[in-house]
């Protein structure tokens, strides 16, 4: 266990010569989050398509439990059960818009992680950073359970649990337990614990923060400790329930998939389930008596039990779906967690966009009405009215609106535009829309992935670091 | 496809270049031994372990079923359900002896495997030929189903099903089905069916020739088609019985496993199996009613079934053990078939060498006195004075003696110190002899194997191809 003991030394001296200005220490978190036992347990997995060019380099790394797909290099990092997605990194060819300027890609775009330790980890599409187009980097940061890296490149970074970075490049900074932020560019910050911020340069801002106080309930990191809360009770009570997909070399699921869409081996399907037309159900997600509506999603590490999914719904990365009747077109952002009452489920309307890191947990039956922007924390009917507001109204602010805890700048109809035409994307690139010949997405051609299974050495001062590979076409 | 097809056609061709002189076309027996979506059927699958340098490299080749362990580097090649055990490759600073040469080994072994089709062939051990000590060229070969080439450097050559190429170096041969040959060097030959023959320079020579009208019933292979035969329909029966070990990224046998003894999770245990100390039970070995007393091993492929061996008995690749009661120190070569009948075992006294590629198939009871060589095919008790000697009386022959259709010349008792000292030698490589500290063989550290799982292009024209990898420590 020598050597992957030095890494994780390794790791932790670079994380925290990044963040020195920030007096942070990330090596009492990294301790014993892990027991080293563990890391010879599960074993790391790749996927070959024919969609995605095939290069894989890991090097003095540590991957269990870890998938990966697409190009992707790992050196001196230890990544957990984490989900490594490439399948939407640009192709050579591609051009990246900033401003007004066009960035041509000139080669294939690589994920580069190093000096990194990730766990139960989400690193997904590409990198948005137009400095280094061709470079997804992640770089000296530590993320902690449920944390997602989405087309954000990151250096000397913490991150959390069920902490969310998206579409931004960070450098040096620290993002507190299920803080979610999309704001382009943060260096050398911390930010606390459950805000919720999006800010489009000038163009609008949108900030939630969290009570503290409800949000521990949930999710809470003491200083050095290991994180705590329902959440993470929720997502240890499911960690037996996914032992087949990976006892298994290729688990077939006792439940009917259309002709066009796909459930990954590493998914779990539970009870009396429904898998739609073009739907696209990725590892680690969770389902029981769920039905998934034609062009729906369940993405890695989601949860939905016991609930309706009408259609060309979005469950992104770590969303949670308990108890609820959702209409067709509803987006359910990162880490949400929707939990419906078992007799009178969470009622939601079509049309709505459910904020990243929005808490809904029922008290009383509660119904959101169709076309309305929500976030921030709800246990009540009454609680709506100061957790969200209708697409319509928002669109027509110019200036400022503050509901409840949260406040708006700028162009309303603009944030309504960028975030509606993200979801088209994200239905689209998952062939929500296919129609038999045109609309190709990860749903159709998630039916043919072969996995690799890779181990590290069993024993030995090696025991837990996987050998050196490099794989391609 | 398009790919495999191009790949098969290319060894095709390089093996019929080597074979030109010897006017004979392998592309006959390719064209349908294995149907094309086979290759994409089963996944490969190579061991690593803290006991040799792990050093794996594949380049256009297709490994469908195949398992590698130890040093290996293959191109061109198509290994389907091939076992290529680099366990016992020459390490740096080693030596090895020609005569009164010695040749010092500079770097670690390599098995080097380009332009071959291998089907359900063994490699095993190291390169016997002093020439180049630190490669073990399999070069633009093709090896039918459940061939043998241990030790053996082959180039430009053509293996019949069954045929075992041992300790010798090949250039341009083609070996007969059932075939045996350990000679140290041969080129331009064409060895026939059911030959078995050993010569050790001007030392020792023996030879054996099977009855061609016995021999096909057995093993067959008519010129262009697909062998047949006993042998066939014997392993084409098992072949399901090994979906389990494939279904499960790593199966637990339901038999006790002593605390020095390995069992691969590649191997099928079934029935009221016993599993001594020390024992090696390697892949696709197949156990049924099979009592394994302390220091036997089980060599891949082979088949032991309602049989007991009282301990440090070798049944080396590709044995057959039907029905037989096996005193102790018994040999058990290569591809040799024991079949008592089902309530009166064989019985085989203790210190017997079976030779290799003997058949022993009872139609009445029979019994195998003690230190006794046998070969050749024995059905009832008369058979056994004409297909065998007593050791001590073989040791005594110094110029020629003939036995049956047995020829033997030159040192008896060179010859059979010879082979107890190569028994000798599998038993302690195995692990045989391990005293709780000291020698630790095969089967204390095939304990500690983890299995890496491989896999082809699922689609599109690299189908069944598989990825371009280098592994290294």
């Amino acid at each position: 266990m020598k050597a992957l003991e030095r890494l994780i030394e390794r790791i932790s001296r670079q994380v925290n010569v990044h963040l020195r200005s920030l007096n942070f220490d990330v090596g009492p978190y990294l301790e014993k989050i892990v027991p080293l036992k563990q890391f010879t347990k599960f074993y790391g997995f790749y996927g070959i398509t024919a969609h995605h060019p095939i290069h894989f380099h890991f090097s003095n790394s540590s991957l269990a439990g870890t998938y990966l797909l697409g190009q992707c290099k790992v050196d001196n990092a230890i990544l957990y059960k984490s989900d490594i997605r490439g399948d939407e990194l640009k192709a050579k060819g591609d051009c990246l818009k900033c401003g007004n300027v066009d960035i041509p890609v000139d080669q294939d775009e690589v994920i580069r992680i190093t000096d990194s330790y990730l766990i139960k980890t989400l690193i997904h599409n590409y990198s948005h950073d137009p400095v280094d187009p061709e470079n997804f980097n992640i770089r000296s940061t530590v993320a902690m359970p449920y944390a997602n890296i989405h087309g954000s490149p990151v250096e000397g970074c913490f991150l959390g649990s069920f902490a969310t970075a998206d579409l931004t490049t960070f450098q040096k900074c620290v993002l507190g337990e299920y803080a979610y932020v999309q704001v382009g560019e943060l260096t050398h910050t911390e930010v606390p614990a459950g805000l919720i911020w999006v800010r489009a340069q000038d163009f609008f801002e949108f900030r939630y923060q969290h009570d503290p106080g409800i949000l521990a309930a949930y999710i809470s990191m003491p200083p050095g400790g290991r994180p705590g809360g329902r959440f993470i009770d929720f997502e240890e009570g499911l960690q037996d329930a996914f032992q087949p997909c990976f006892d298994q070399v290729c688990l077939i699921h006792d439940v009917k998939v259309s002709r066009w869409s796909s459930t990954s081996p590493y998914a779990m399907v539970k009870g009396s389930s429904m898998i739609g037309e073009n739907v696209l159900v990725c590892q680690r997600a969770y389902l029981e008596n769920a039905r998934l509506g034609r062009g729906a999603n369940a993405q890695e590490h989601c949860s939905i039990i016991n609930s309706e999914l009408a259609g060309y719904n979005v469950t992104a990365h770590g969303g949670f779906i308990i108890n609820c009747k959702m209409d067709e077109n509803i987006f359910v952002g990162f880490n949400a967690y929707l939990h419906g009452l078992q007799d009178a489920p969470l009622r939601v309307g079509k049309g709505c966009i459910v904020m990243p890191h929005t808490i809904i947990d029922l008290a009383e039956p509660v119904a959101i009405p169709p076309d309305t922007l929500v976030w921030g924390h709800i246990t009540r009917q009454k609680d709506v009215a100061e957790n969200s507001i209708a697409l319509k109204k928002l669109s027509a602010v110019t200036s400022e609106i503050r509901v409840g805890g949260m406040i708006f700048k700028g162009s309303g109809s603009g944030f309504v535009k960028a975030f509606k035409h993200r979801i088209n994307h994200i239905l689209e690139a998952n062939g929500a829309y296919f129609d038999g010949k045109k609309g190709r997405g990860h749903a159709q051609k998630g039916q043919n992935i072969a996995f690799n299974i890779i181990q590290p050495y069993p024993m030995g001062p090696m025991k837990g670091i996987y050998p050196t590979m490099d794989i391609n076409p």
